[in-house]
């Protein structure tokens, strides 16, 4: 998410979550930090949300957006259709005003002229967006690729880019996530002949698994279904609805006798079908991940299948996708993934494209934008590389303000803040505290005792423990039984001493007991009543 | 782990350990289920344990197996330098015999003929093993790469592998790491040129990271310090011991005058330094990780250092090590990493190399081992377009028995139990059902209650209530207020009813009303007193 700000005026650019990584335990989602937008009377400059494409980390944050920020979104007809989607779902689609634009078009929005131009990408219909403002010209490639030969025919605009790169572009923040991937990202085509060598040899039915929104995949899958005579079904509800709305507005086509329902499919002969599923990231819940542990009501893994995960991992999901594949072989599934079959492309630039782009418009100033600071280093070096001195590249994380005049850039402090957790029915209720805390639940567990004692430090019966995650309940008597004999010994040292006894007193010396017989911490709590 | 068994005698083939997956929380380390080994009279039928070389997966869990199997440790000088350093931190030495032998020797140990034969790997002095047993010839390969150029000038024994063949070898038991990998894996030897364009180039320090045990890659950066003057350091008390005890027999030839101390190294011009460390995998607590945190109390990253990860992510560990790469990108770092240099090779054969073993040893059966399942069905996949026919390959999960014959192998069922938990001083005490409640417990913690009541069902006082991992403290009064609220109505309802108040009553209605507010589902635990 990118906030552009010129006096009473603000334009978002794309609001998308990110998935939290494996320690950040409980955590359903994060959504940007923006309380920089709430301060003030900053919430009534916002003139527009302007969206580069409908992938869930372009467009996820959208219904928790829509609750604080009151202005309309803007985005191509299939990204207005996904994000339409995603809004009824949540039950914020009343509210919001949704304008549709297509790629070429002039915007005025406030002071800003804002000129959508198409990219290539992972799904149809995608834009980056040259903002010219007061200032000067901006230009955000949202996500990019340099394909020239997309499935859907329409390859990136060049001479939009150009034309630019003619009227001077002050600033260029582009799309980093390859920038440790050298060459050229492979053309979306490249793939036709990878799935076609599949289904020249899979003896039985073939599942593809890729992410709901990966449209082109979907086009890519049934043309090779058509020419070798199979019907295609779809499972998972986030996938069938991405491809009814890519259908009804014209961006995937398929002939209506290709596509069958799963309860059909089932019982067609194994060598016709193939079927569409979620969970190339190994995600437990999804369709591939139930099929995995033979947990799906209408589909079961058999002998036969070929598997194809058309996804790259995102880093941190290699874990799951690998005990996912596992999985699939034990129930007797052949699986192909990218390392062993060329099953996938990135929708990304590489590295040469990257340079390609910052040569084509040579801007005043080079931001990197979207990737870990890692790709945002290796961007800015290859800008450098390309003639763009170190004081005209920016590179920041989350939240840091850039000040751009027509002839200078600032870096500005980082805003206090940082990533907001979306866990159950709460937003920013979790922080990190609550995190730590759950990873010391994570690696020990808990020991809760509540000792009953009189005022004159005599206990009454014996004190009641409880231990969840520390130790197996087959051999956690002896623990238990020094457990009640050092709290005991506290009721009796605390009586003895004529001090009152203390919830605290008795927790560290649990602590200290617990710790040498198991070399574990576990959280304690003791109340004593 | 593997165990031969024949008549009244077993051989035992290597104990290492394998690391938790990240789901697996809290647990240190996982060791080999050799529960099979203790029924019946086999502990007295263990003859040897024979280990093929130093590395933690194949050394790492004989201090715990020591405790349980008395038998002589036999290995070659390197191994047992290690093995013994090893027993000697975990105060298990005295208790073990450790028989040294060179590959080429032949030893008779029981009724088995066991010929250690050398393989190149990513640390010196390793072995495979023919083991001819009274029912055949059994090759065993360890970890294993064709390097024809290994740093230390010894390459992989071809001819005692053509010899095994010309006798007829009954079984392979072969290395299935890299069987997606397509090719032939790149010579250790390739590296220097890659170490030397870094040496070339880099303006400060040299950071090398790798596994503290990779003893060929600690030669290879050793020839680029001396090569470009450069004095060395090591980091990391783990990597220290590997190198004093390969340089004390001989397996790595380090001159005086290159090695510094590291409270040294910091005070020299910085392009005069290279420090090795450890920390490659990302882990929070070795030398890397603490520099990326500045938490190292000598050394700390300065703008101008070159880090380099020479080491392949394990599967699971991707997350962290980025992690720590943007952390070191944060602190003024170059970084180097296997995506954007060649500073890596795999100390695995791929899969051409894993094809010539087959064709050169052409066994009767063939059973891979050392990988995930996908390794060893794509391992298995090789073999039979190699033309060893689908019943002559057992691909086999561990724990799971082989019967051979002179003519015959028949794949009986898995043996019950899996992974052997670690967990701070326990071994085996904590399992899955402990697992899973520290998993219940990382999602959405506790909430604990404690309720006094009279015999009569009247509370005294108010509830006493503590939550950690639920929520964050600024907002979870209201919640406490509402779950005081539920308590309340509980106590009241039992009493009305003249029924006797219970915990599990009360846990129930504050499962249901905590869910409602939050949709989360903490583990919930209620005393009545």
């Amino acid at each position: 998410m990118t906030a552009i700000e010129y006096g009473d005026d603000i334009l978002i650019v794309d609001a998308g979550v990110m998935f939290p990584e494996n320690d950040m335990l409980g955590i359903d989602l994060i959504i940007p930090d923006y309380h920089y937008l709430m301060e003030g009377d900053r919430l009534s400059k916002v003139r527009a949300i302007l969206i580069t494409h409908g992938h869930e980390d372009h467009i996820g944050a959208l219904p928790h957006l829509v609750d604080d920020i009151v202005a309309p979104i803007y985005g191509t007809p299939l990204t207005l259709g996904l994000i339409e989607n995603k809004l009824r779902e949540s039950k914020h689609l009343h509210e919001v005003e949704l304008i549709s634009f297509r790629a070429g078009e002039v915007l005025q929005i406030g002071p800003f002229k804002v000129e959508p131009f198409h990219v290539a990408h992972s799904i149809p219909d995608c834009v980056g967006f040259g903002i010219t403002t007061p200032a000067g010209l901006i230009v955000h490639t949202g996500d990019y690729k340099f394909d020239h030969t997309p499935i859907d025919g329409w390859p990136p605009d060049f001479a939009k880019l150009a034309e630019f790169s003619q009227r001077g572009v002050l600033a260029l923040l582009a799309d980093s996530t390859n920038a440790d991937r050298p060459g050229w990202t492979e053309s979306e085509m490249d793939l036709l002949k990878g799935f076609e060598d599949v289904f020249r040899h899979a003896p039985g039915r073939i599942i593809v698994a890729t992410f709901a929104s990966l449209i082109s995949r979907v086009q890519i899958a049934a043309a090779s279904a058509i020419k070798f005579n199979r019907k295609m079904a779809i499972a998972g509800r986030s996938m069938r609805d991405a491809v009814k709305i890519a259908r009804k507005l014209g961006y995937l086509e398929l002939p209506d006798d290709l596509l069958v329902d799963l309860g059909v499919a089932v019982k067609m002969p194994a060598n016709e079908v193939i079927i569409m599923v979620t969970g190339s990231q190994g995600e437990p819940s999804a369709v591939l991940g139930r099929l995995a542990r033979g947990q799906h009501n209408q589909l079961s893994i058999q002998e036969g299948d070929t598997v194809i995960f058309s996804a790259h991992p995102i880093p941190g999901n290699e874990e799951l996708i690998y005990r996912t594949i596992n999985q699939l072989y034990r129930r007797g599934a052949t699986v192909l993934y990218d390392r062993i079959a060329k099953i996938h492309v990135s929708g990304h630039a590489s590295r040469e494209e990257m340079k390609l782009l910052i040569n084509l418009i040579r801007p005043l100033f080079l931001i990197p934008i979207h990737g870990e600071l890692r790709h945002l280093k290796l961007h800015a070096e290859m800008g450098k590389a390309l003639g763009i001195p170190d004081e005209r590249i920016a590179v920041v994380e989350n939240g840091t303000p850039i000040d751009l005049t027509p002839y200078s850039m600032t870096v500005r402090d980082r805003l206090p803040g940082g990533y907001v957790f979306v866990d159950g029915a709460g937003v920013g209720d979790i922080g990190w505290a609550e995190v730590r805390d759950r990873d010391r639940l994570a690696q020990a567990g808990y020991f809760f005792a509540v000792v009953h004692a009189t005022g004159r430090g005599e206990m009454i019966g014996k004190p009641q423990m409880s231990t969840r995650g520390l130790i197996n309940e087959k051999e956690q008597d002896d623990l238990l039984k020094g457990a009640e004999e050092t709290i005991v010994r506290v009721v009796r040292e605390a009586a003895a001493a004529g001090r009152e006894l203390t919830a605290g007193q008795v927790e560290a010396a649990l602590n200290r007991y617990i710790y040498d017989e198991t070399r574990k911490r576990p959280v304690i709590e003791v109340v004593v009543v």
